[in-house]
């Protein structure tokens, strides 16, 4: 994996879906190669989006981006193959409902993706640490998962700092991702703090210029990179 | 509730994600005003298709078009507030997932749908009994639901001639509604044993040219309809 | 099992939980000898009632009446060692509950309790043939369980019908219950139809003169046997 | 599937599994060529009885003998590729257990086996009217699932003559199984009423004389079957 | 929230239920006015309590009291609104059965409640970090929740030292509850240790003279209080 | 406990189950005298395995033996009384199906039983602090749970030098146990590192000649016990 940090991964959960190959373009043209797909099956969360069929219509609108499915599923084991199939870069999945994390994350790599893990708002970063050096990615949960537009939780900021701290003791080498009320108001800070991937959604799709938005984000994300140490 | 029957009903399973807002509009300019939205949540069947906020996007595209949603979920108890908030006309849901059948019919009803009751290929058509004095449809699953492009089961003609049967006994009202492997080979003679609407999915929308398409199996059906006697 | 028909049980469910053995006492006096407990578990049925504790509070208070347990849980298998300890005469389950039904029925008689099984509203009659001739009583639910205070459900006549021409093809001896929406205005014709056993909740509990209801109640129960051939 | 009929077959669950290479090899020279395996999760019955590794053994140990195995869990679909892989030559499952029954026949069948239903006692025989064209075998449980050693239960005999009677009707061609409490006392009149195959696990196993036990139940189901008309 | 600390809290499951009222009026004569509700749903623990009806029949008790709700249930995001409705101060719920905690929380809130958070006697204090800022009470289970009359695990003394050093650590201000097999033994020590509400079930009801044994527990309460620093 | 350390426990998973009493007495003829059972429900674990009734033939088969019973099944509280009574010492469960961890370990003990707890690959040995003073076992996983044969996790190492640091500093006294992947290659540093249990399966019984790898087993881990400071 080898990624200019730090990245701008559009949610297409708020994308317009009655145009969704446009959106899709009008964001690679803007510079985006990492798109970020929220899967619910009103199970794990109280919502239901969409399933590897509208992944795989996305693989093949962007062949070349890097797409990033988070399962909020219950028993995701059951789902990876599809996924995989659907033209998955990366599969994250979530502690909390993988009472088998382990073998969960070892079978998302044995179909070719990359693996992540995923934790929700009031789940400690401790628990992450036996797992933490077979993952590419972790995933700090800012809102509580299920619905676009939430308010960012402020306490996401010493998870960020948290996850790091972990990473650099164990020596291992993830990508820590935040998903939730992302916007021009911390992007900056985010990065500042340690995030690598910044999941955008309403930001990005609801912006009356989306490219404008994109570049705006791009460039405070930028900003808040200089100031990392 | 005043149609002009048979109803053709595409599924919008099989459209176009990328450009599902055209695909809609294609289906409306060849004189569809009925379209079918199945509801999968990887737990009832082993697939995840996609929910309320998709439905709402299909609604915004298709302002006067009868939306009749399928919901192939557990516990849809949970979500009928939520497909209904999104613009459902009508609201179907499992005999097979509802140990309180009639009070999530009238849960439906109380939010201002119509409602309908599904039976998989193995479930008998007398278990409705009860229950069929209060929907609005019946629909009759002619593949085992879960994915699109399935081989229609040739004993669902049987379950055809039942419902009409039990309808007929009954007194009811509702119409008689089918789902899976429907296209020009059948349309007809489901028609003529007494289906009132047609969902198709890939028929519609893997046809090389939709409107030609549509308009054989209108006439198809219109065919079929003639020979009721 | 050796009772003047038809009897009228009243549900503690809706009597005043503040003063419960004084609600059980004014029922006592007013010649009520068989007590109704509805048992939810928030699982099965959208509401938490009471449990075992209760049931046996009810027993203390009422050690000579009847005390008539209907387990609206899933997996009632679970509690009936719980329920026939509290001091239950008859444990009745769901037929919607019980995938093992039969071995359920002979549970609850292991426990030293009568058996009764219990459909809901959209449940066929039917269903219930292969277990009436091992259980003492059916119990039809005239509303959908969960709450007391619903409208009864008019098409419950049917049902009683229905089971009284099952009982006298199978030669069986259950006793023909119903739950839900029972007051003055149809318990007359219930027990014209064939109840033997009828359920009042808000009916008996809410009325502004216990004693005086019970008494109008049983005396319309009363007129209704009177005209049954 | 061209059998002899009426067959005995002996259930491994009352075979001592310490030398369980020994007692299958006494039956077969006992003449048996049909072993039914009774597979339990501890969920659908309460007993954990073996699973895929244990059938692989028999299969090795008798491999010319017919294996029906019967699946007691939830959940089915996701077991019948690691029980075909297993060396099964039939699949049953349970109605009670199945949502998408016509689904798991066909994957049983794609799974290169023959495919079987089974009802619980209380379940009733018309449920299964739909399912009965695509089956190979109907299996009627004589006692509730979960353990050897229970007495059968009497009205399985009227079971019998229904599945009989519907098979005529749909111009079927499925075997009629039964399981539970089969012995001496009953064989005969089982196999006159109209059953095809006789499990039968303590009766076999428990005998003083295995082989003996064997023989005498063979001769008393073909007395049996030249009663039948 | 402004209480004099410690509070003695009678849980009402331990209290006669054919006269609660009566129960309720002798401890609020005695001064208590902080009530502890035990709901338990049969599944999340081994029993069935009551719910949102008889907490609904408290309130109207004892108008002027703190009803403080531990909900002992699965999926308890379902009954928030229901418990909040009935009248509920501080509803409690968890850690164990909260895959979303942090939403659950926030729900709680939503509906105008104050929040607690809870923890079986095998789960690390640990884990409640997150959350701990956002809650206005942790609850400590020192016996396995379920049933009343249980005897005092002694291993929950250091987690009352762990969570007060937590709570220090995160400058937060929630309050300290203990419950299970509190009694005249050990309250004065609890208190000393740094509990601040400490609920009393069978000790308070079972007493011979409530009243008296409420000033009891008071005095030896307020001595603890007297020894920590 | 009296046990001269370190134990190879043969798992017998990967016996030859046509001959299960020949291959335990092979192993007690080597000096066998634990034997680790692996309990599989098809649920917690993607593998059914075998039940109560093959424990207890193992019981009967080797008197003398401890028996060491883990459980791989959800809700292992319905199942402890049944391996009880089929004869187990000793009975683990996995801190990933038990909300109730306490409650579960002490209802093994209160069936005459020794306790144990195990952890999966990815889960903290922390989470298992509030429970380590009461268990006499505290069992790694070093692969994941559900088949025999898999490849060892070398990041087991670390948590056997966790959980005997955590153990130094409790004070306890639990034996820390290790299951899958242990063979020739690895026991020697494991039994260095801390184990005292060691578990192997194909080791074992897909040797070419089991006395023969029981004895190298053996002494490598005595050397490995040497090395122990």
């Amino acid at each position: 994996m080898n990624f200019d940090l730090p990245i701008l991964a559009p949610s297409i959960l708020a994308a317009d879906f009655l145009k969704l190959g446009d959106e899709l373009q009008t964001c690679k043209d803007a510079g985006i190669n990492w798109f970020h797909c929220d899967i619910m099956d009103g199970h794990f969360v109280p919502n239901i989006s969409y399933g590897p069929g509208i992944v795989g219509a996305v693989r093949k609108s962007v062949p070349d981006s890097f797409l990033d499915v988070h399962l909020m599923i219950e028993n995701p084991d059951n789902y990876i193959d599809d996924f995989a199939d659907a033209g998955s870069d990366l599969i994250s999945v979530h502690y909390e409902a993988c009472p088998h994390l382990h073998r969960t994350i070892q079978s998302i790599k044995q179909n070719g993706c990359m693996a992540g893990v995923v934790i929700n708002p009031a789940t400690s970063t401790d628990l992450l640490r036996p797992i933490l050096p077979d993952v590419d990615l972790a995933l700090i949960m800012s809102v509580n998962p299920g619905f676009g537009g939430q308010k960012f939780i402020q306490s996401s900021y010493r998870k960020v700092q948290e996850l790091k701290q972990i990473r650099s003791e164990l020596n291992a080498e993830f990508l820590i991702e935040i998903d939730g009320g992302v916007g021009t108001k911390n992007i900056s800070k985010l990065v500042e703090t340690g995030v690598d991937v910044l999941v955008a959604g309403s930001s990005v799709f609801k912006a009356e210029d989306i490219p404008e938005r994109i570049s705006e984000l791009n460039s405070l994300a930028l900003k808040g990179s200089e100031k990392v140490v």
